[in-house]
């Protein structure tokens, strides 16, 4: 199949590449925002931007796509605040304008990079300490302007394919750690905060937090869920979680990396919310949907994602070097 | 004050235009998408698309707003559905727009035409039979493109106001019923489609819906709401139900118009939900927040109500022949 991957070169879009290079043998063409970009051979790269719905037509017409993937969004929180008019033109008016030149080029399938953040704050028997697993059937209550724009982006999109040839598969992942992940995303750069610094043997010390539970999704398991729901069968359509379905605390996760990297010079301490949050996305998020219905499962366990993490960033600072 | 009106022709633009040059001095400047319009004498009125952020800060800069009112939105169901790219891009990118440019040129406050849309589908206590009152603190839960923009320009507006000093306030308006609602706003023309019947003789007999409960809220109500939120203290914001706080029947403002048109050849059927919606937004708003904050209380009731619009379309009929 042609597939068409927007937002190729973010973190989820990465990891897709390589699982797309290495596992399948789709016809790839990667697009996002800068001018050019070091792909891997044979991978034709193009210059887009959701915003810009003439680029986008003749980028679809161009490249016929089968499926598109689309991964475009901007993720920085201060900057979704600051700047909202240009925020809800990527996450949201981007998104849909990908639907309608998905449709216009007759593309059969669009899979949307949606997130746990749609179900907005966690509370209740969802939250600690009972982290009832949250399933696709729960009330979408977004709080902050990123989770508005996904929940706007799924419910439009859906109402959108059901009236055109198009299966709309949105998939939304849990709290995401690995290569890639850095400052610009938030709270979740924690994770990848701890193993560059066990890495790079320099100390990070986190005050609170370590009893605090989540789902913790290793990168490319979220690329192995892209290509499931690529090469799902038609019709498929829907919002599917992709997390691990299991709870584990951010202790467990600093003891995964000193276990991957003896004697890191990494801590955090007890206690919940170590980010300050006012609105919680702590939750588990149950995976049963895209197990039945995509076929995938997680393949990473913890001690297993963050080795294969520590092996990339080993692999990065020494080719740096 | 100078009050800037966005979508100042639409339903409750015209009967803001019209609250606030009998009840208040404010210096009021009317806009809308049509090249020209005839307002009123000595309102000026300027032709603007929320879409076009270049129009948009020219007309804040050159009118200098202290309150904007923003009323713009496209309300077609169908147009949404098919052409989400161009709802999204008033109903909420719109939406932001108006506030950035608002908080430019040293606006003080922002009113948004919000919608009980936000709730998104009303079911268990808050649904017939029972109807107990919505209040604004409940879920936020769209399940329609129309509410999702809704929402999303609600959360972000707040977090954009937020850090500027710039009073946001939301209004979310109850069903509404009174001059202008037509055809195009979907499910809610039926009650203009009684009142127009029994004005112009003709029949309109409704097979089935007589007994659904809804809060039916005048058009002038909503008006005065806005004259309230424009002039409410310094520092208020937030999301504020806008209608009656009692559930009335269908069948009821069907008496209603039999009441003022006797004779009138108009009839509803028994049961619920006249639409045949999947999703239903049939519910009483508590105005108590309104009320204590605003200073607002719904000044028409079903009888006063109706009432009046007959006596609108009656002039209006005449002074077509």
């Amino acid at each position: 199949m042609r597939v068409l991957l927007l937002g190729g070169l973010g973190v989820i879009g990465r990891a897709t590449t390589e699982e797309l290079l290495a596992a399948t043998d789709h016809d790839l063409v990667v697009a996002d925002t800068t001018a050019s970009a070091p792909t891997p051979p044979h991978v034709p790269y193009e210059s887009v931007d959701v915003t810009d719905a003439g680029l986008l037509t003749s980028l679809f017409e161009r490249t016929g796509p089968d499926v598109v993937v689309n991964l475009a969004a901007l993720v920085s929180f201060p900057t979704i605040r600051e700047h909202p008019v240009r925020a809800a033109d990527i996450n949201l008016t981007g998104s849909l304008r990908v639907l309608e030149a998905a449709d216009a080029v007759g593309a059969r399938r669009v899979v949307f990079g949606s997130s746990k953040a749609v179900y907005g704050h966690i509370e209740g028997s969802r939250a600690h300490p009972e982290y009832r697993p949250v399933v696709e059937s729960d009330v979408l209550a977004p709080r902050n302007p990123y989770d508005a724009f996904k929940v706007a982006a799924e419910v439009t999109g859906e109402a959108f394919a059901a009236e055109h040839m198009l299966d709309f598969i949105a998939l939304r992942f849990g709290t995401i750690y690995g290569p890639g992940k850095n400052s610009r995303h938030g709270y979740s750069a924690l994770f990848s905060r701890f193993v560059e610094a066990a890495v790079s043997g320099g100390p990070e010390h986190v005050e609170r937090g370590g009893d605090q539970g989540d789902d913790l999704t290793y990168v490319r398991d979220c690329a192995r869920a892209v290509v499931a729901a690529i090469e799902a069968a038609p019709g498929t359509a829907g919002a599917f979680n992709v997390a691990t379905g299991r709870m584990v605390r951010v202790r467990d996760f600093v003891r995964a990396v000193r276990a991957a990297v003896p004697g890191a010079d990494i801590s955090i301490g007890d206690g919940l919310n170590y980010a300050d949050e006012t609105v919680s996305y702590r939750s588990v998020l149950s995976v049963d949907k895209a197990r039945e219905v995509l076929g995938w499962a997680p393949a990473y366990d913890l001690a297993t994602g963050v080795a294969d993490y520590v092996a990339f960033e080993r692999s990065r600072v020494s080719s740096a070097r």
